[in-house]
């Protein structure tokens, strides 16, 4: 099993972007030494919980403070941003990481931010999403075009453009070439239109979690889609998000979850929006508990939404959770706030990667 | 004097996106450390001799490994981007860097760039630019509004637009508040309708050298447009470009520019563009030789463009410049590719940071 971070980021307002951007990088350095295959990295304009708006940013400012470790903006927003300037962006970044790079591309979900880039609303989203990849891919692949889509305009210059001295045009395409970016796109909830989409593109995917039926649907959805199009679909590939928390003993790692980041996180930010979108019914089916989702407390957090415990409780966990849905081949780890006692979030870390990864078994 | 970089970047098109990232974040700590005051870095996407596309990416890169050294992008191209994701990019990154950055804007010069991203050339792209920064003051400003222009749309929520559950909107305004960011604007020839526009905005103007007749005519420009509108114009504020190279002797120094970076960017790159938009006029001029652009050689540019010399001698040039031009606030100078030798041209920025800027009087 690979280990992956999901950095939304989940940092308090309290914050300023300079805490964040350091907290970001330093975990980086942890993941990277500790043996994590992929460190993600959100984008959001407005959203002060998860302030990163430029995850590009962190990922050029980690390049040279890592060795192994691949990085992805997950998701840069396409609506929000002119596609050449992205495609040229991506592709030079994926150089700059000598490959270590991978892209997420979405819509935007988030009202405030849409509000911000002059939209009425996320529903004119996905259209915009859809035209402006393919004008990214036109500017990838470096032949001579123009065109004006409804959305957006994009070309690539060719040998009539030269304005009368010699340019040579800069190959700011991805690194390896296109097909070596791998393109990967989330889903939340069950039957994703957006992991459809990605089946269908040969995309990887990722899964939220709302919970086991969440799960499988996601990995059906996806599967379906791929194979509809004459693509493999290998588990392998799939990537699977969840709360980790890991500890010398249960009752150390439940001690320690509930002071730290990830308890302040559900506490403060993520229980509120978890109820208004109904994102804990699959997750109260899975604990056989029945409660009402108005009923959900810290305990029951540590006991069903984290995989809290000792590294034998937490192997144990996750093969639970991959007999009832078919497996993964990447577990990742949501980022919380520990800035101010990193060291068991650390600790938890390094734990994972090094004595639950190596001995679990999920395929 | 202070002291400035100004990183294109001239780098040969064989240098691959990392060599010129790490080479980058190596000048950078040079400078920082010897004391230059500003670091300003080129945008551009097609150009394989200047190719940074995303100057905001070095300079994030940055942030942890310097301490004093402001930097900006220099330019960023407003019609390449979403005005809303540029603005909040601006505003973030200026608090990453904990107010060590400023920000220069442009409406983009070369056609290629122009192409990649669906214009038919750049005449349409001034239009744009001054819409761009009309809607990124508006974002900046944070009071809700929706606006559609002739090119862009923009935003910022409001009490309204909250989408049921409580969301703090993130703070990613100028480091300080929009009233400490300094917006710096470039001019190239004569009678710049750029740095006019920026004269009349308050906007700092930096002048790319073209001979003491040009330099001339982008304060004036300038200094009587900031004046039209009531502005304080002081001459601490007016940055000049210029190539530079010291060592211990005149003739040491000429040596080495001939074999540096600086050398074979003349030769390979910036001669054939000088010559087709006619900007040795002005230098020729200034020259007293008399010769035709056609036969400007080396020597030429090392005695009559590059302020190449003994410390003593660097400070008599700028001295002479100063006087026929009226001075300047910090001379700025044009970085080249010196990776595979580096130590000369290091110690040739330490120099005029230590040895020539205490000493030299150009105001």
């Amino acid at each position: 099993m690979k280990c992956g971070i999901f950095h939304t980021p989940y940092n308090p307002p309290s914050r300023t972007p300079r805490e964040v951007f350091d907290w970001s990088l330093r975990i980086a350095v942890v993941a990277d030494e500790a043996g994590f295959s992929d460190f993600m990295i959100g984008e959001h304009s407005t959203l002060a919980w998860e302030n990163i708006p430029c995850p590009e940013i962190v990922i050029g400012a980690a390049a040279q403070l890592t060795k192994r470790i691949r990085f992805a903006p997950m998701a840069h927003l396409l609506p929000y941003h002119h596609p050449a300037t992205l495609a040229i962006q991506v592709g030079w970044l994926s150089q700059v990481l000598e490959g270590r790079y991978f892209l997420g591309v979405a819509p935007g979900g988030h009202h405030t931010d849409a509000i911000l880039h002059g939209f009425s609303g996320i529903g004119e989203l996905q259209a915009q999403m859809f035209e402006s990849l393919e004008l990214m891919e036109k500017v990838w692949a470096r032949a001579p075009f123009r065109e004006k889509g409804k959305h957006f305009q994009a070309g690539f210059p060719g040998k009539d453009d030269m304005p009368g001295y010699d340019v040579i045009i800069a190959d700011n395409s991805p690194h390896g070439g296109r097909q070596n970016l791998e393109i990967a796109v989330t889903g939340l909830t069950e039957n994703s239109s957006s992991l459809k989409w990605a089946g269908e593109r040969n995309y990887s995917p990722i899964s939220f979690f709302g919970g086991t039926r969440v799960m499988k649907s996601h990995w059906d959805t996806w599967s379906a889609a791929a194979k509809s199009k004459g693509f493999e679909t290998d588990r392998a590939r799939f990537r699977v998000t969840r709360d980790i928390f890991i500890a010398d003993s249960d009752a150390e790692a439940k001690r320690l979850a509930l002071r730290s980041g990830l308890a302040k996180s559900w506490e403060q930010y993520l229980i509120p929006i978890y109820k208004k979108f109904n994102l804990f019914q699959g997750i109260i089916e899975d604990s056989g508990t029945g409660i009402d989702p108005s009923q959900v407390d810290m305990n029951f957090l540590a006991e069903h939404v984290w995989l809290c415990g000792s590294p034998a409780t937490v192997i144990r966990k996750l093969e639970r959770m991959a007999e009832k849905t078919g497996g993964w081949g990447e577990i990742v780890v949501n980022s919380h706030d520990s800035i101010d006692d990193p060291k068991p979030w650390e600790e938890s870390l390094q734990r994972l990667a090094r004595e639950v990864a190596p001995k679990v078994n999920v395929l």
